[in-house]
C-alpha cells in the first residue's frame, strides 16, 4: 500500500490520514465543495474534488470515489464509518476496480449488515441472541411452550404486524395465557393472520461492544466499550472497559466476539454489539459493525493498539501480528462527543462559521478534531466537531480529568454540547455508573422540563 | 490542600494548574508584568500580580511569591522547575510561612545542591560515582597506585588549580608516569602545590536519568531516561526507555537511585542523573534534582502515572500508594523541546507576538505548551514554547509518529526550532540511537559548517 484514498471526511478522515502518515503511506483526501478547505484536505498529500457539497452528490457516489481514486494513483480505498463504509456494493466495486478496501470482504458486509443472516452466522459462532421464536406461534399451548424456553418477561408482536402495533409484555405464564388470546385475535382482524413472533422482553439494558481485528484466519478483541449513553441511538459518551460488566460476563463476551470472527473469516477492524440485560446479567448479540467506530480511540488507548493502523496493515495482507495475551488493558478511557448542537432546543444543528478554537492539551486528553483556524461547521454533514477522549489509572481519575479537559475547551461562533457534557459529569448516576439504555434520555428530558420554557 | 500558589510560568505553570483541577485543589497563579494575559494567569482560578517582567524581580522573587500565596489564602506552594524550585532558603522560607512547600525539605535541597556532599551521600548509599582520589596526590607512586584503584584513561587535574588548567588524559600506567612529573611541575609552579587529583576519564558517555518518588520513608523508581541530546548542557530531545542502557543496567541504575531516595528520607518526586560509559556500560552518579523536570511527561506516558498530581499529593501527607511491583513500562515516549529561536542564526532567541499556532493533535501525541491565541514571546523569559511528547509501542513507532506530530506543528510569527528537530528525525545516527552527549552539538557544528556562510 502506497497510496491511500480516504473517502470521508469530517474527524474519521483526519483520523485516518495521521495513520497512513505513520506507516508511511500517502495520503489522498476527497472534498466535497463545501469541504474545499476542511481540515482533511489540507493535512493530505493531495486533494481531489468530487462535487457538490451534499454527501449524495459527493461522499456517497461510489463510481466518484472510485475514479478519484484511480485518477490520483491511489491504490487502497479508506471508507471511514457512514457514508459508502457498510456498503457491500462499494466494497466490491472498489476491488473490482483492482484496488484495495480497506474493510472486510464485500459478502461479509452483506451478511453481516443483513440483520436476519447475522443472527443466524452468530448462533452457529455459539453467540447468545436475544432469545425469541424465530417462526410465527400459533395458539396459547405452543406459545406458553415457547415462552418456557424463551424465559420471562416475554414480548408478543404479531408476525404479520408493524410498526410496533400490538406490541404486548407479559411476565409470567397467567399473564400470557391471558394475553395471548387477546393479542392473537387483534392481529387476525387487523392483518388477517393471528400468529404471533415470542421475544424475550429486556426491560433495562446496558449496550456494550466488543472490539475485534481479524485477518481473515486468526482473530482477536481489544476489550468492551460502554456505549449506554445515547440519544436518539447516537452515542454521546463512550468509555472503556464497561463499568457495568464483571470479569466473567467481559471474558464469555469477549471469547462470543472472537469466535464469531473466526466464524465469517474477519479480516479488518470490526466491532461486535451486545445487549446486557440489567437483570439477569445475560448478553446478547444486537449486530456487527464491519467499520471503524466513532468510538476507537478509547480502545486505543487502554491497549496502546493503533486501530487504524491495524486495519490498513492487515488490507494491506500483513497477517495479525497482535497475540491475545500480549494485549493487555491498562486504565480507563472516556469519548465525549463535540457536536454543534444546541442542547437548551432541542438539539438543533448550528451550521456557521468557527470564531476561535482552544483545544485541551497536556497529560492524558487526546481530542481528535477537524477544527482548525476559520473552520465553518456545514449544514450538509453530521454536527460532530471534536472527540475529548481522557484516560485515568480508574474511572474516578478519569471523569475529574475529564471535567478539567472539556472545561478547556473553547469553540466559539456555533453551539455545542460542551456544557452539556460538564453537566453529565456533575450527575451521581453518571459518576457512579448507574445507567442503561434510556437513562440519558430519560435525564434530558426531566432537565428540559425543569428548565419550563427557558429551554 | 485546598488552594495552590504555583510559583512559575509558561508550560509547567500550566502543566501543574491542570494537576492541581485533577485533584479538585483551587489554583493561585502568579504573573509578572510581561504575563498578564499568559495561559497560567488565564487558567488559574486567581491571579496575583507580582512586579516588573525581569524574573529578578517577580519570579525569582521569594518574599513576594510568600505575600502572595497569604493574600490570596493560599496554602501550599509549588515552584516548578527553575526559578525557587532548588533554594533550600526559599522551601525553608515556605515552611516558615506556615504553608506547605510541594518539594522535599529544604536541608534535602540543601544536601544535593552541594556537589562533594551529594557525592559522599550516593557513597554512602552504594550508589556509583565517578573514580576518583578524594584528595591530592603527591608523587608518581602515589599517584599509580591511585590510578590502578580508579582505573584507565585517567584524568590528572591540579589540586590547586581552577578553570580546565593544567588538565591531562593518560591512558595507561606508562602515559601517567610520564605525564605526572611534568603535570605536577607545572602545576607547582603555577600555583605554589604540586598536588594533583585523579579521575576517571569518560570518553564517551550517555546521561540517563531517573525518576523516583518517595514519601519520606518508602521510595520507587519511575524507571529512566535518555537525555544525552544536549546543546550546552541543555536538553533537547528526552525518551524513556533509554535506548542506550541493557536491562542488567537499568536494573542496578533504578535500585541505586530508591537507595538513594531512601538514604536521605527523600519526600517528593525527584530525579537521579547518571553518566553512562559507553565503553565500559558503568554508571556514575552526578547529581540529583529535587524537582519536577522539563522531561517529566515521558516517564508519565510508559507509565500511567502523573508524577505532578504524586507530588502534590506527597506533599498533601499522603503515604505513597504505588508499589514498585504495580509500576509497569509500556512503550516508549520521546519529547521534543520546541523553542522560539532561530537554529540558523546560532540559536539567537526570537521574541515576538504569536500569529498563528497550530498544535499536533489526534492518537498518540501530547502536548504541553502555554501558546494560545495572541500569546506574546517574552524576551525575558526562557525561549520553551512549546513541548511536544509523543509514544509508541516501541522506539521506531514514537519516532515515525513524531515526524507527523512535528510535521502538524504550527507557529507562525517567531522563529522555532520545530524545523531543525524534524532534521533530526532524518538523522540516521538518531533513528539507530547511536550517540553520547557530544553527539548533538557535533551534529549541530557539521550542519553550520557545510551550510557556510548561509546559515
Amino acid at each position: 500500500m502506497k497510496r491511500l484514498l480516504i473517502a470521508n471526511r469530517g474527524e474519521i478522515a483526519v483520523r485516518i490520514i495521521r495513520a497512513a502518515k505513520d506507516l508511511g503511506i500517502e495520503t489522498v483526501a476527497v472534498a466535497s465543495e463545501a469541504d474545499t478547505d476542511a481540515a482533511h484536505a489540507r493535512l493530505a498529500d493531495s486533494v481531489v474534488h468530487i462535487g457538490p457539497s451534499p454527501a449524495a452528490k459527493s461522499y456517497l457516489v461510489g463510481e466518484t470515489i472510485i475514479a478519484a481514486a484511480r485518477e490520483s494513483g491511489a491504490d487502497a480505498v479508506h471508507p471511514g464509518y457512514g457514508f459508502l463504509s457498510e456498503r457491500a456494493s462499494f466494497a466490491a466495486a472498489v476491488a473490482d476496480a483492482g484496488l484495495t478496501f480497506v474493510g472486510p470482504e464485500a459478502a461479509v458486509i452483506e451478511q453481516m449488515g443483513d440483520k436476519v443472516r447475522a443472527r443466524q452466522v452468530a448462533m452457529a459462532a455459539g453467540v447468545p441472541t436475544v432469545p425469541g421464536t424465530t417462526d410465527g406461534v400459533d395458539g396459547v399451548a405452543a406459545a406458553v411452550e415457547a415462552a418456557r424456553e424463551i424465559g420471562y418477561p416475554v414480548m408478543l408482536k404479531a408476525a404479520a404486524g408493524g410498526g410496533g402495533r400490538g406490541i404486548r409484555v407479559v411476565a409470567d405464564e397467567t399473564e400470557l395465557t391471558k394475553a395471548f388470546p387477546q393479542a392473537s385475535g387483534e392481529a387476525a382482524s387487523a392483518f388477517g393472520d393471528g400468529r404471533m413472533y415470542l421475544e424475550r422482553f429486556i426491560r433495562s439494558a446496558r449496550h456494550v461492544e466488543v472490539q475485534v481485528l481479524g485477518d481473515g484466519t486468526d482473530a482477536v478483541h481489544v476489550f468492551e466499550r460502554e456505549c449506554s449513553l445515547q440519544r436518539r441511538r447516537q452515542k454521546v459518551v463512550e468509555e472503556a472497559p464497561s463499568p457495568g460488566i464483571d470479569d466473567r460476563i467481559r471474558a464469555e463476551m469477549t471469547a462470543a466476539s472472537v469466535r464469531l470472527c473466526k466464524q465469517v473469516g474477519y479480516r479488518s477492524a470490526g466491532t461486535v454489539e451486545f445487549l446486557v440485560d440489567d437483570e439477569s446479567g445475560e448478553f446478547f448479540f444486537i449486530e456487527m459493525n464491519t467499520r471503524i467506530q466513532v468510538e476507537h480511540p478509547v480502545s486505543e488507548w487502554i491497549s496502546g493498539i493503533d486501530l487504524v493502523a491495524a486495519q490498513l496493515r492487515i488490507a494491506a495482507g500483513d497477517p495479525l501480528s497482535l497475540r491475545q495475551a500480549d494485549i493487555v488493558a491498562r486504565g480507563h478511557a472516556v469519548e465525549f462527543r463535540v457536536c454543534a448542537e444546541n442542547p437548551d432546543k432541542n438539539f438543533m444543528p448550528g451550521p456557521g462559521r468557527i470564531d476561535q478554537v482552544v483545544l485541551p492539551g497536556g497529560p492524558w486528553v487526546r481530542t481528535d478534531t477537524w477544527l482548525g483556524p476559520d473552520s465553518r461547521v456545514s449544514p450538509f454533514y453530521d454536527s460532530l466537531v471534536a472527540k475529548v477522549i481522557v484516560w485515568g489509572d480508574d474511572r474516578a481519575t478519569a471523569l475529574a480529568r475529564s471535567r478539567r479537559a472539556l472545561g478547556e475547551l473553547v469553540v466559539s461562533g456555533v453551539p455545542t454540547t460542551t456544557g452539556l457534557l460538564l453537566e453529565l459529569l456533575d450527575q451521581p448516576w453518571f459518576a457512579e455508573s448507574r445507567f442503561n439504555t434510556g437513562t440519558l434520555e430519560e435525564w434530558l428530558a426531566e432537565r428540559a422540563a425543569s428548565a419550563g420554557g427557558s429551554r
